[in-house]
């Protein structure tokens, strides 16, 4: 059986959670609040040195760490796999630019503006070029979807899965969505795929 | 022919070089000084909408961008890429480790400290953090590699070319490696792989 340690919270640990009801995996979800450091204990150090969720604990004991490296593991031979070669390397493409370019801006603003009261001073400074660049890697986006249904190979796929993860509640980050039509569009066609799952879900 | 658009300074555009150097692959080296913003031109967004070199355009005129995914790409089927399901997911996992964790911080301080004779009042507030988390993310390193010769599979392959990248400069950045002695020890057998070259190479 596989354990998925999680927080409930989290975009990264959601795109994991999401892919295994969509593949009908059955999973032993371990939670692990990251807001009282319990992934900084010796004991999940010691399955995930970095210290993050999601990690996955396969069957035979191996962990794997990295939202987007266990959605690669989880679908290979899948239908939410990507099929060529190029398909691959557009997949892996956006799966980067989605932890480089989206998520620390996206999600670390919501990550702030969603889970504390009140923001600290260093965190109001960098505020307003975390909102800058994550709007700007919304309009990569729209750009991209104003000619594509989906990021690659034009079907849904783990490439979607990875950008929906924070970018549909990039409104609980203040992000205001409305002059991006298209990646409207995107999430909705998203939540309308067979055996989607919302945020909260728990196997 | 391919094309590769870079910046001789970049650890993620040498990633690329390295490979290609390694795999007697021939290409086009177009440079772009990302100090001038000629990444940000028009004639360069219609390449890759994020603005960020290394791009690879490849033969039928596709354009490829993301570091680790263009190593992907042209890993596929060599010696460089993983071979099973596990090794390919841990080869991700460390890619995304170094794109998340360790980039943003080593790579980032050193370009601060590497290419401007000043820091700006906004850099010097974020640099002690930028550092600690640098350091942090050379102790995972550490600790995998005391046990470990390279980081998937016991053999040279994507992940460590991916994490050697922005390591090799971390003394560019003014990351201390004396208590790392492992990464020191990587560092020499990458170095010492067939087809090594330096950073400044071109073509």
């Amino acid at each position: 059986m596989l354990t998925l340690y999680d927080f409930m919270g989290s975009g990264n640990g959601y795109k994991v959670r999401l892919l295994l009801a969509q593949l009908g995996l059955e999973y032993t979800l371990v939670e692990r609040d990251i807001l009282k450091g319990e992934t900084r204990t010796p004991e999940f150090l010691a399955k995930n040195p970095n210290g993050r969720i999601p990690t996955l604990q396969l069957e035979d004991g191996t962990h794997l760490a990295e939202s987007d490296a266990i959605l690669w593991y989880l679908a290979e031979g899948t239908r939410f796999a990507p099929e060529t070669r190029l398909e691959r390397a557009q997949t892996l493409q956006w799966m980067f630019f989605e932890q480089y370019s989206h998520e620390p801006y996206i999600a670390v603003a919501r990550f702030w503006k969603h889970f504390f009261a009140k923001l600290t001073p260093q965190q109001e400074i960098e505020l307003p070029s975390r909102m800058e660049k994550g709007y700007a890697a919304l309009g990569v986006m729209e750009r991209h979807l104003a000619r594509n249904r989906f990021f690659v190979g034009d079907r849904y796929g783990i490439a979607d899965i990875a950008l929906y993860g924070y970018t549909h509640v990039a409104c609980e980050g203040d992000f205001n969505l409305d002059n991006f039509p298209q990646v409207n569009a995107w999430l909705a066609r998203v939540a309308d795929e067979p055996g989607h799952v919302i945020m909260e879900h728990k196997n």
